[in-house]
């Protein structure tokens, strides 16, 4: 895990409520499993049209005032198009005004709708300029990119590349934008997921130490006899999938999905309890002076090793930066033995 | 929809008949759903070797006989081969004929069993000489291309970007020549489906704006109980499938599945319905202000929208072209408000 | 087939045993089925990091004397790291000591955990070195990498293409440490499957005619109700799955392993017959002068005939370096019908 990003929640930065920040501060404000590894105010599809304007300014004047106390990070995500000059010239201001307000507590921005690798050095030069304008650090603003576009897919390798000068941070996929550019059909209400364009995905991030994250998954609700719930099962079928294939977060419409999604991109008590047990017993063969051993009907070897090391370490890694939520989901003595083991293979 | 492309029929050009052109005159006076939206007449794997000059003069003498009356695109198939510089002969002297004889009246020829970048380009300089030499219009003729080769595979993304000059139109999937090359083994009678080539040929079709065309279908017929009959069932899964993930269109080889593949390639009603009545949803909420609303347990913003804004799109498309299918699939009122909606996000 | 490779078989160099050689001399003493096409000495995971002197040592001294008598190519794997140079030094002096004390007798070697591009230029250079030093012919020591980094798998195009200049011979899939790098989980207790990269490596390895092959299943042993049995099954279906994509060997960690492989990895008879006897009926009707025939209910041209072709050219191979397994395994008269068919199409 390059950088925590369990959960990628938007949150739209002006809606018309009497409180056009309703949901933004309640991002910003979530505790617990409610609360995302990175919180996206939304100025882009989430924001009506006649609202963009509201929403850079509740985002510039609520930002700075919670984000001391907000546990994970801030992406505010802005308009954009590869497609369309206005769209990136609507972007590129409200990055400028964003980093000027709030560039001390924002981690960068999430520009959508890129195209090829053009388009995403274009993107990465409008956040250069206004981290230099406004005297921030050089990199100390990042981006991460929507791919969501057939020309962006086509160049992922060469911008997952753009990644080692250190300011393109994330890839997250746009399953909703893509399928209607490439003209695919929810046939039977479901789109599809993209399973080849998801592995390609998971190795470009990780070839170039980039976080990723899944798709939205708008089917929020179910409605059967009457009674309408919310739609967990379907949820979190996704998030497993993602989980499974290394991508590192998935994207959150919703509290309730976060707290799903953060639960799940954690390993779980059995996943750990598996994977400590392993390795101690691993460090005990190795003692014996044995390359390869067999757990479990499983031969393990340095390969196997790496695995089960992936998820003390990602226990690790939750644990400093939310210890309230290691310390509710696992057994004390369980995390004890995580936190302790000598997971070095050699 | 780049391009109207629900099927690609091929027609052998040539068949050991008294008639010797019969199924290409079928394919030409073909009507309604019968009728492809392009015609391949096809003087390669369809003809037999002995019978390729006979194709060709069928094709030069009944395409201008009858194209004005076609209500579809006309794509000769010539022979090619990568890897064999006398197909590639043989296929250029074809080409050659066909413009000289019938230039008016194609739209294209399709090209088979191209190799990496080089060869693809090689195929266009073909079809440019011969378009030069016979007095037709730079950019008149059009280059589609059968992707069956591991080697074009591999070089998919450069060769779709050749789209970029105007004459390269389509990609067509080609999983038998496919498979062997790659030495697949169709174990229980059925080759791989190729699932991940096929997001990526959808990708980079849409990349380059070309059409993209799924693969033949050849097991025609089942067999049960002393019975033999057509296999609709298995023909209609692919279709269905390449439809969901944006495939423009698919291969038929018989006037049976062009009308199942014309059919299947239009949205339902069903999905014509709900696409349509989410819209007038949509556009009523918009004019409260909100960006994003709930509809049916689904999330709605501007990139949904855009998937149900293709579903009308496309039925306008196939509406303009052939307005008999349409007034026979679609209730008269729901294709009425098909065409009077609103589609326009913003 | 490019090259008969249907089992690629690890032996681990050394173990901690009263014969440290002992899993290795069991490999290059193997007959029958049992016997690997490729036989692997494993001088990288499956040796312990204490025994890698030795492991070395055994390989350099029974290797020269079992070849000669051993069916098989042998490949032995040393250790690499595109992210260590000091795994790819100890690599390099391994590879010198096989090549002077056993370069005639084995075909190359298997370097692991290649990067991108210039890393594995690195490991065919440190090939090249070793192969000029000790005077072997130019090209005669074989390079076969391990594809397990997301960087090998991001530049797989273009390292599978640097084949052509015929030292690098194959490419070996790791799972179990690429989805330790990619952060997969076996939330279930299995890895993902990585169908979409799989498809890719079978499309680059034929594009640039090298060898592929899967990656090991580790699962080697089920436990139910107190009795652990060997996992027959989970293995059957891995290499299944391979063969139908045109993978064109599997790993193999156990002789029980090869002999599965190797049976799998030839056509059944029923393939066998199902293929000759529609080579000899389309031989039949082609006599007749038709293009395109149908044959139980299955339309055969060109591209469906060479898939026919490929399984009796498959096995003829087998044929050629293991008639004791093809006699074994074919009735004879069907053997003989295969041999003296026409496979040419036209």
């Amino acid at each position: 895990m390059t950088r925590l990003c369990r959960t990628f929640q938007t949150a739209p930065a002006a809606v018309p409520k009497e409180d056009s920040a309703k949901y933004l501060k309640s991002g910003l404000t979530a505790e617990g499993f409610q609360s995302p590894d990175w919180l996206v105010p939304d100025i882009e599809d989430g924001t009506a049209p006649n609202m963009k304007a509201e929403a850079v300014e509740n985002v510039a004047d609520l930002v700075p005032e919670h984000a001391p106390d907000f546990g994970g990070e801030i992406w505010p995500r802005v308009e954009w198009s590869y497609a369309d000059s206005g769209f990136r010239e609507r972007g590129s201001d409200q990055i400028r005004t964003l980093v000027d307000e709030a560039g001390d507590h924002i981690d960068g921005v999430v520009v959508p709708k890129v195209g090829r690798l053009a388009d995403v050095e274009r993107a990465l030069s409008a956040v250069a300029d206004a981290e230099r304008e406004f005297g921030h650090d050089d990199g100390s603003i990042g981006l991460s990119i929507i791919v969501e576009t057939a020309r962006a897919w086509s160049d992922l390798r060469e911008i997952a590349m753009l990644g080692e000068d250190g300011r393109l941070t994330g890839l997250i996929f746009g399953p909703v934008d893509y399928t209607a550019e490439l003209g695919g059909r929810a046939m039977d209400g479901e789109r599809p997921r993209w399973d080849a364009m998801l592995e390609h995905l998971s190795n470009e991030a990780s070839a170039s130490d980039l976080v990723c994250v899944g798709g939205p998954f708008d089917r929020l609700f179910h409605e059967r006899a009457g009674v309408t719930y919310f739609n967990a099962p379907g949820y979190a079928d996704q998030v497993t999938y993602e989980a499974k294939i290394g991508i590192d977060g998935s994207w959150s419409l919703h509290p309730k999905q976060t707290v799903q999604a953060n639960r799940i991109h954690m390993p779980t008590s059995e996943e750990l309890e598996r994977d400590v047990s392993k390795i101690e017993r691993f460090n005990d063969a190795k003692a014996e002076g044995t390359g390869a051993v067999v757990l479990d009907g499983q031969m393990v070897d340095e390969a196997t090793f790496k695995n089960f090391a992936n998820t003390v370490e990602d226990v690790r890694a939750i644990d400093d930066a939310h210890p309230q939520q290691t310390s509710e989901f696992y057994d004390d003595e369980l995390l004890e033995r995580a936190r302790e083991l000598d997971v070095g293979f050699a």
